[in-house]
């Protein structure tokens, strides 16, 4: 058994201010058997949001990027898969200086308009040769659209592309989002995926788009859960070419921004659940509420310490009703509540009444809602208007096998 | 391939004041095939302290053994495998109470001298019937020793009993601690372990108990991490009953306990540690030791994650010397360091020097380590003088096989 992946979006439309350009160069194992290098041009006056891992080891295209954020401009974008050029200390950026410099002068852009991300295998040096060589032929062959491949040349671990899209209107003009997303392991809160890029057309001020970012990854990439560890390299990069011609907006306040707010969060939320739908090994995909906290933080506190137990996810991946398990995860967490309160769901089923397992509850009927690939768990604290939505899969025999040896 | 056990310690002698007793009742699914039941009786004026788990979500006996802990008098322990009796509601609370009472008034103790422990399925009714119909005739057959047959019936995922044993001085009389433990998953600090048990003739007043106690705990079953997972059921119980002769101690910080006080963390450690050696599914134990922390708290931070990590005990699984996920877990453990002054080794084998793959490094010595049964880990931040040595295990197909399918 296994997820469903989601749909592909039949027909990715070009989006204007953007071309693309994907390249094989080998850059795992030195053989050329997938695309793995992709470089997205904008165009002049693009604006650039982004978000990054907070963990204390950073990847070199981490600590580049991030510092050119500060100029709140972008004109191209080179992601590599298959090496994560993290902790792989001065080599490793000058590693990313060097080819990011090169790609801005090839597309003419200044070095501080180029972001870059890599994703892959840590510690390796980053095989700076076979990405140059491959360059000049890329931008020559830059085209509008081609989302799809693009999608699949940023891949590791992933089994399918993540792309999402939405159209909108900011004012009386229509505009367009298309995200796309990798990321299957090593997923967790505070930046979940490894990484995301975000293009639109729209028209709208860097500042803004960082606002409107910040609200749309809070209930969707902060809101998943894999395994609970997290990365060195999590980018995720939102470009606003601004070719709409909606006129540009500066306040994530403005009201005309209300639809796009909207579309944004939606196609978040899209890439973040295809990303726990292709979770490392995954033969479930769990949307898991908590309500009745004293607050929203608190009822994603539990929530996360639900969807990040091992014994919460191999139940799951058992098919096996363990509402324990699930309560005794929600006691850990942290946050205060009275067990004596407790209500808990598997689908419609109730299981706990108020701390007890519930008259009506018949094992049968909580093991055909844990059967199925698609669980909603509801667990109610008693209390207050606290509540917060997450999303996981379960810990299975694959994931052991992806895992236990990843790099040969 | 798979951890050694820890030896059995040969002859465990009858300890002066512990008598005890097991039985087969069948607890966990009506079939009588092991011991579940154990009763120990204690001689008059014997002293006790105890920690449990911080779980929100409390067993009845958890709840009940804490608040007879009060008193500080302790005549007998009553504990079951095969059913933790949590999450049982009032029910629950009535059999542990059922039960207890019982037992006290077989052995001629008060009630609140009776402690109570249960491991096992949660939110099961206690079979109330099948334990109180043994109890007459484990009474009648209390005897001194027993203690490999006792530490075999509180066992539930356990695949070896696991004892220690220590024998010291206080002032001229010789002493001896014998305890023992079971616990294979759900382990986690914070009273890592499920049950222990720890008996002496020492005489020993309760509040220096707990202190020992609660010193023994911190570098031993507080250090060690199987799958970051909390019980609901944790109970540490240490027992003195006095019948040394060595004179009533009263202070934790009475030179003549010096000795002692080394004894007990000796038989904490090596208790703790042979529940990471039986960890579900384990193949590897591995030492981890974090040094060059501002203090040895934050060093404990970084060496819990590190040993929480799925993607590090994967890697460990598979024999994989992925160093790079041994960094990334560090990163995000919460605690501040500069991440080009992190030195690791495998074994002896240095990896990192100051940030990058150290120049002798050759991965064929790093897989070597890799591949053994035993692993010694150490990072050293390059900071301050902080340090912290912890004990976890490998995450393997059997840890997902095990739980995926627990109850059945």
């Amino acid at each position: 058994m296994a997820v469903s992946p989601p749909p592909i979006p039949d027909f990715l439309p070009p989006l204007a201010g953007f071309r693309l350009a994907v390249a094989s160069c080998g850059i795992k194992n030195g053989r050329r058997e997938r695309d793995d290098l992709l470089l997205v041009e904008m165009a002049p006056e693009t604006t650039v949001a982004g978000l990054f891992t907070r963990n204390r080891v950073q990847a070199a295209p981490v600590v580049l990027s991030r510092q050119r954020l500060a100029w709140g401009r972008a004109r191209g974008l080179l992601v590599n898969s298959g090496n994560a050029n993290a902790v792989t200390g001065e080599a490793g950026m000058r590693a990313a200086l060097e080819t990011s410099a090169l790609a801005a002068h090839l597309i003419g852009a200044d070095e501080h308009e180029l972001f870059v991300a890599s994703t892959g295998v840590i510690g390796t040096p980053l095989p700076v040769e076979q990405i140059v060589s491959e360059m000049p032929g890329m931008v020559d062959s830059l085209a509008a659209g081609g989302w799809e491949r693009a999608a699949r040349a940023i891949m590791t671990t992933d089994t399918f592309p993540k792309l999402a899209s939405r159209e909108c209107r900011i004012g009386a003009e229509s505009v367009r989002i298309i995200g796309m997303t990798k990321g299957a392991g090593m997923i967790r809160p505070d930046m979940a995926t490894m990484l995301a890029f975000l293009f639109t057309d729209a028209d709208i001020a860097s500042a803004s788009l960082r606002t409107l970012l910040n609200r749309a990854v809070a209930g969707s990439f902060n809101a998943i859960s894999v395994d609970g560890d997290q990365s060195t390299n999590d980018t995720m990069l939102l470009f606003a070419s601004g070719r709409a011609g909606n006129g540009r907006v500066e306040s994530a306040d403005d009201p005309r921004l209300a639809e796009f707010a909207q579309a944004l969060h939606a196609v978040c939320r899209e890439l973040a659940q295809a990303i726990v739908r292709d979770g490392e090994g995954a033969s479930k995909f769990v949307t898991l509420t908590v309500s009745g906290a004293a607050g929203d933080a608190e009822a994603k506190q539990v929530a996360m310490a639900i969807a990040n137990s091992p014994l919460v996810k191999t139940a799951l991946a058992g098919s096996d009703p363990n509402w324990g398990r699930i309560l005794a995860a929600a006691g850990y967490a942290g946050v205060g509540f009275d067990p004596g309160a407790l209500s808990l769901w598997l689908g419609e089923v109730l299981v706990v009444e108020r701390g007890q397992l519930a008259n009506t509850y018949e094992e049968a009927r909580g093991a055909a809602v844990m059967a199925a690939a698609e669980i909603a768990i509801r667990l109610d604290l008693g209390g207050g208007a606290g509540t917060s939505t997450v999303w996981t899969c379960d810990l299975t025999h694959d994931y052991i096998t992806i895992n236990a040896d990843y790099r040969t």
